[in-house]
C-alpha cells in the first residue's frame, strides 16, 4: 500500500490546502434539531447521542471534503458514549474514507510493547479474528500515540504503519498552556530540552518510512500555540511531517503555523475543530446551515494559511 | 462517596490481600472450548471474541474475588475488537464490582484539559446525556493515566475522582525495557529524574485526596522491574499508594515489590496478569479448570507478597 506520507503530500499539493477538520462533537453545541430528532427516535441514551454524531459528522464532512486534506477524530468525545459512541466514530471514519479524505484516530494511545500491538491492531491493522481472518475495528489512516514509555512502546505502531501504509503521529510538544511542566525539561548532559531529545528518535523511528515526497509516515504532534518550537522543529527534522493543532480556538495564527511547513509549503497539516465544525455558532448562520458554516469556515482557513505561506519570502 | 484511597487500603486490610488481578483477554491463550462455544453461537465476529470475553472474565472474577483486591482490565485487549468488545470491558467491570472487587481501567488516557475531561466521564463518571441525566460509560473505580501533557491535562480526572470517590493512577516509572529513555532523564537545575519530578507533582496533585488511612486517592505506576526506584519513590511519596505491574510475566519477584510498601503493609497493589489468568497453560490444570487455576495462582501470589513483606527487616 502507498506510503501514507506520499498519500498526505500527494492530497496537500492536489487540493492546495493544509487543514485537517477536527470532528470533535460536542452533545451540547450540535444543532439542536439534530439532537432533538435523535431523541425522538432514540430517546435520551447513549444511541441517540452516537446517531447524532454521525448524522453532524456526515454532513460536515460532505461540506468539506474537497477543502480538508484530513479529518481527525478526537476519540475522546465519542468514547465518553461508550460502545455507541465508539461504533460512531468507527462510522464517521468509514464515511470521511469513503468521501476521499485521509483520516486520523486522535487517540494518544500508548502502553508497553505487547499490550501497544493491541492498540495498533484497533487503529491501524494487522489483527485477526480466528483463523487468520483480518479485523480492524477503526481502520484510521494514521493515530496519535503518545511516547512517554519509550521505543518498545512505539515499535508496534511503527510496524503497523510499515505494513499497511499507515501512519503515526509522535506527541512531541503539545499546545496546552502546560505542557511544558514536563516536555520543556531541560536535559543534563543534551543541554536539550526533552520535546526535542523525543524529536530526534521520531525521526529515527521513521528513517525507513520515508516516501517520495521527502516525508517519513512517522511524524510528530507539535503545537502552533508555540511557534518558535515549530521553526526549530521543522528545521531539526527535515524529513518529519507535523500534525498541528492549536489553530483558531486555541489560539494559533496562520503566521503561527507558517513555521510548521517548509520552503515548498510542504510537512504539516494543521488541524482546527471547533473553529470549523461549530463555526455556525458565531457566523450568523442558522443552525440548519452548520455544514455551509463549517465549509467557509474550512475555506477561510485554507486560505489563510496559504497566504501566510505566500507572504513568507 | 467513601474515598477511593480508603476503599483500598480497606479492602487490602480485610483480605490480608495486595493481589490486582490483571483481566487483558489474549484471544489465542484463551480455553479452546471457550473459543469455540461463542463461535457456534456467534460466528468469527467481534461479538463472538466479546461473548468469550465476557465468560472467560466472570469466571476468573467468581474464582479471585476473595483473593484479590482488585481487577484491572487492560482497555486495549477489550478495543481491538471494536465496539463490542468496549461491551465486553463494561459488563466485565461490572461483573467485577458485583463481585465485591474494586475496578481499575487501565487506559492510560491523556489529552489537553476539555478533551481529558471526556476521558474522565468514560471512566470515572460527571457525563450526562440530556437534561442532566447522568451517565458514565464504564464507571470503573479509578483509572490509568499518561502525564507528559502537564497539570492541565490531569486536572479533569482528579476532579472526577474527588467528586466521585474515584481514583487516578499516574504513569510515573513504567516496568518495560525502555521505559528509561525519557523517563530516567535526569532534569537540569533539579539533579532529579524526570520520573522523581513527576512523582513530586503526582503528590501534589492528591493532597486534597487523602484519606483515613492516610494514602491519597490519587496513585502513581511504578514498575516493580525496577526495584531500587519502587524503594525510593516509597520514600519519597509517603501518602501516594502505588499500583505496581511488572510482578511474573514481566520477571518481577516478591521480594522485588516489597520495596513498595510501607511498613505496615500498606500502600500498594501489585499487579498480576498473564501469571494468573492464563495459570491453567503451566499448571498442569486441564483447559476447563482455568478458573481453578487462576485461583491457586492468585492464593501463592497473595502469599508469597505477605511472606517476603513480614520478611523485611
Amino acid at each position: 500500500m502507498e506510503n501514507f506520507a506520499d498519500r498526505l503530500c500527494a492530497a496537500t499539493e492536489a487540493k492546495d490546502s493544509r487543514v485537517c477538520v477536527g470532528l470533535d462533537p460536542r452533545l451540547e453545541s450540535l444543532p439542536r434539531g439534530l439532537q432533538d430528532a435523535a431523541r425522538a427516535r432514540r430517546g435520551a441514551t447513549p444511541n441517540a447521542v452516537a446517531e447524532c454524531f454521525v448524522e453532524f459528522n456526515r454532513r460536515i464532512i460532505e461540506a468539506v471534503r474537497d477543502v480538508a486534506v484530513v479529518v481527525k477524530a478526537q476519540v475522546a468525545f465519542y468514547e465518553a458514549y461508550g460502545p455507541a459512541g465508539m461504533e460512531a466514530f468507527r462510522r464517521t471514519l468509514a464515511d470521511a474514507r469513503e468521501a476521499g479524505l485521509l483520516t486520523i484516530a486522535d487517540a494518544k494511545r500508548n502502553d508497553i510493547g505487547s499490550t501497544a500491538q493491541a492498540y495498533a491492531r484497533a487503529y491501524l491493522g494487522g489483527g485477526t479474528l480466528w483463523d487468520g481472518v483480518a479485523y480492524c475495528a477503526y481502520d484510521a489512516d494514521a493515530v496519535t500515540v503518545n511516547a512517554y514509555l519509550g521505543s518498545d512502546g512505539i515499535a508496534p505502531f511503527i510496524a503497523a504503519a510499515k505494513d499497511g501504509g499507515k501512519g503515526v503521529f509522535v506527541l512531541v510538544k503539545t499546545s496546552n498552556p502546560s505542557s511544558g511542566e514536563l516536555q520543556d525539561a531541560v536535559v543534563e548532559g543534551h543541554g536539550q530540552r526533552l520535546y526535542e531529545r523525543l524529536a530526534q528518535m521520531v525521526a529515527q523511528w521513521g528513517e525507513g518510512l520515508v516516501g517520495e515526497w521527502g516525508y517519513s509516515s512517522v511524524g510528530a504532534v507539535v503545537g502552533a500555540t508555540y511557534p518558535e518550537v515549530c521553526a526549530l522543529l521543522r528545521q531539526e527534522l527535515p524529513t518529519v511531517p507535523f500534525l498541528v493543532p492549536g489553530y483558531g480556538a486555541q489560539g494559533a495564527t496562520a503566521a503561527d503555523v507558517a513555521h510548521c511547513f517548509d520552503q515548498h509549503g510542504m510537512g504539516a497539516v494543521v488541524n482546527s475543530s471547533r473553529g470549523i465544525i461549530f463555526a455556525y455558532q458565531k457566523s450568523g448562520h442558522g443552525e440548519d446551515a452548520f455544514a455551509q458554516a463549517a465549509r467557509e469556515a474550512a475555506q477561510r482557513m485554507r486560505d489563510e494559511i496559504n497566504e501566510a505561506l505566500a507572504a513568507r519570502e
